[in-house]
């Protein structure tokens, strides 16, 4: 049991009191957990647009204050009631959707959305009371999707709380809490490109980069970047992407290109962009008769996916997924793994490092589309 | 050997020599087989839609005189040159696509759309000189689906010929040259539910029917039927099918009613209408995480699929298939099997029976739509 176990903790937290504006970083009360929830010590967290996006809160209800942050590495201090498959100590990655190991989705071999701790971007509360755990004079501060790791203490769901090989260094793992995942786990566990194959990425930010990475393990013989910016292709080419494809520079549809390029379309595409046209593109692009597409990118409330179903009825397969179809509790500690034994290379994801205290900077490079990962050191 | 190899065969066939007329018992020479063809005896022909549809010949090119027929049981009366897999006296079921086995399509594990023998309803004549092999006092008859077995004897591409079990009865498996084999490959092959799980089949004709019949041979505990044909439901519980849902009975679209009854939706849906909201429903109605739609219908020219990409994120699959997945001469032969070991029931589809000289009993019957599928007799 660490001393704190039990009492409210006093910590930092990057509080966003308002859409848009600078988080400041302010001094909150940290609750102790309460039922199957467990309270952590952050050591390093990263940005993700989702974090934007929702700080931002453009066409959004606005939820504020809150504490942002999803993607981070830290340490259990102290657990809940009812809680036994964590404990003070234990290395951890807290994730934005959960497990809770008892729905008809977490048991289920095929699905990873879990009913009680599928990600909800409007819930600021925790599960077990309605309420927040994170305070300052008494004034509740909200959470964002069960993780608010932008505070050096959080409190989270168990279900939403991987535990992952101690050796494994968190100011790199933690970028496998969302983003890099979900590229990964799209390529891996649901377009499962062939040794061999040809595989299309649109979207070369994060998520397509990681989906190229899957596509480089997997042992892709092609992997072409698709994406509307050009500069993105020189990163690109670090993660495995051998050749590059600018729908601006080409008079037919995309798909078309493609198609031209590799003899009647790739294996595999997998999507990365959340732009409408990309998904359809994704999904003409690959071959009939065997041809998968993978959507990932998040599309916008009043987007139709639309094709002419003889593209199907050609044996063009079409999926979507979410986090990667990671289950985090159970699959994550397996792609902790990849890293360790060299087989998954992270360093290329991380672009820039800040300490807490410029989390702002962070905010600036993404809003810029300067780098990839930039993680954010809490002890600092 | 057989006595009649190496010449013209004069047989019965019957011909349709225009759009929508009767058909017409006429006296054809059947030429020899050239390289890599073989000529079969047919025995019983049954008559499929798809006949129908191109003797109709609305919104198509005529192609006329023509001999139509592609789901018939046959006996090998000789081969061409170069033949080796196929030899005079081997039972056969001549089929509407083949399998060239040299394609990359016939070397893919997933696809069964062979480069060289996938379907063309345009084409009229024989691959290996663009000519036929009908005629009828020197005037050429086109052929139908590279099989025409409208005819006493016809000639076919040898990888458009499965060889079949010799005890198999031919006025039985015959009907598995098509609707049957499509509709229950779509679900054995591509919707592959698991034993217990619920499958919800749109459209009760022929192909459904046998859709449903694989969610039976797969141990579905439920299987929902849609038709907008009411009357289709009292046929339907002799395959399996345990509810029915009428569209037409609801206010709410049949996507949301099937939710309803099902707690979310349905492991697997199979589609076997050709109407494009019925794929679309179809599509929707499969439950989030792990639902697979399989789309067999064929759609009109400027049908568009339509859907919320959120409802592919949400996990959900979306295919097509063409010929249940099977590759004719792979996989037919294990079907046939299936009917042997009393796996799969074929007598509940045959509903009728006439002489060939009653063919054209078979199209009015199909046009009234009165039962399943007619075997058509040619010895009589
Ligand atoms: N499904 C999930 O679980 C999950 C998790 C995390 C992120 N996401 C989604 O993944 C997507 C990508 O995330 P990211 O962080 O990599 O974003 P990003 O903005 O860094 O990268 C997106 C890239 O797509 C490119 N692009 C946009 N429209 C395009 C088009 N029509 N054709 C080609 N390229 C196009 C952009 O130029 C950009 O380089 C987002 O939609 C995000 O919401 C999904
Ligand atoms: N993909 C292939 O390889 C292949 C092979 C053979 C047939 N097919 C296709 O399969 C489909 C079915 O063939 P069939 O011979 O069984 O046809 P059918 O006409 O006998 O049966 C179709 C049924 O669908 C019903 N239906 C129509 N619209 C509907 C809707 N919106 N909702 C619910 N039910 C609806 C009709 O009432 C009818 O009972 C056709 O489109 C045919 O072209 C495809
Ligand atoms: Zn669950
Ligand atoms: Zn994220
Ligand atoms: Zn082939
Ligand atoms: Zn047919």
């Amino acid at each position: 049991m660490s001393s704190t176990a039990g009492q409210v903790i006093r910590c930092r937290a990057a509080v966003a009191w308002e859409a848009g504006k600078p988080l400041v970083l302010e001094e909150v009360e940290v609750a102790p957990p309460q039922a199957m929830e467990v309270r952590l010590k952050i050591l390093f967290t990263s940005l993700c647009h989702t974090d934007v996006y929702f700080w931002e809160a453009k066409g959004q209800t606005p939820l504020f204050p809150r504490i942002f942050g999803h993607e981070a590495g830290g340490i259990v201090e102290s657990v809940g009631e009812g809680v036994t498959d964590l404990k003070p100590g234990d290395h951890v990655l807290p994730v934005f959707t959960g497990e809770c190991k008892e729905c008809r989705h977490c048991k289920s071999e095929e699905s990873n959305m879990c009913d009680l701790l599928r990600i909800n971007t409007d819930r600021g509360v925790m599960l077990n009371d309605g309420k927040s755990r994170f305070s300052i004079r008494g004034q509740p501060i909200y959470h964002f999707v069960g993780t608010s790791t932008f505070s050096e203490y959080t409190v989270a769901h168990v279900g939403s709380v991987a535990k992952i090989n101690p050796a494994a260094p968190l100011d790199k793992v933690c970028v496998l809490s969302c983003g890099i995942s979900t590229g990964l786990g799209a390529t891996l566990n649901v377009a499962k490109p062939k040794k061999g194959s040809t595989v299309a990425i649109f979207g070369l930010g994060a998520v397509g980069l990681a989906a190229a990475e899957g596509a480089r393990i997997a042992g892709a013989s092609r992997i072409i970047g698709v994406d509307l910016n050009s500069k993105r292709f020189d990163e690109a080419k670090k993660f495995g992407i051998t050749e590059f494809v600018n729908p601006k520079d080409h008079e037919k549809p995309v798909q078309e290109v493609i198609a031209e390029m590799t003899g009647g379309g790739v294996d595999r595409s997998v999507e990365c962009t959340g732009n409408i046209n990309a998904m359809i593109s994704a999904f003409e692009c690959v071959h009939d008769g065997w041809g998968v597409a993978v959507l990932v990118g998040v599309p916008n409330k009043d987007d139709a996916f639309k094709t002419h179903p003889v593209n199907l009825l050609n044996e063009r397969t079409l999926k979507g997924t979410f986090f990667g179809n990671y289950k985090p509790r159970s699959d994550l500690p397996s792609v902790v793994e990849k890293y360790m034994n060299k087989e998954l290379e992270l360093e290329k994801f991380i672009t820039h490092s800040v300490p807490f205290s410029e989390i702002n900077k962070a905010f600036e490079y993404m809003l810029q589309g300067d780098g990839l990962r930039c993680i954010i050191r809490m002890d600092a």
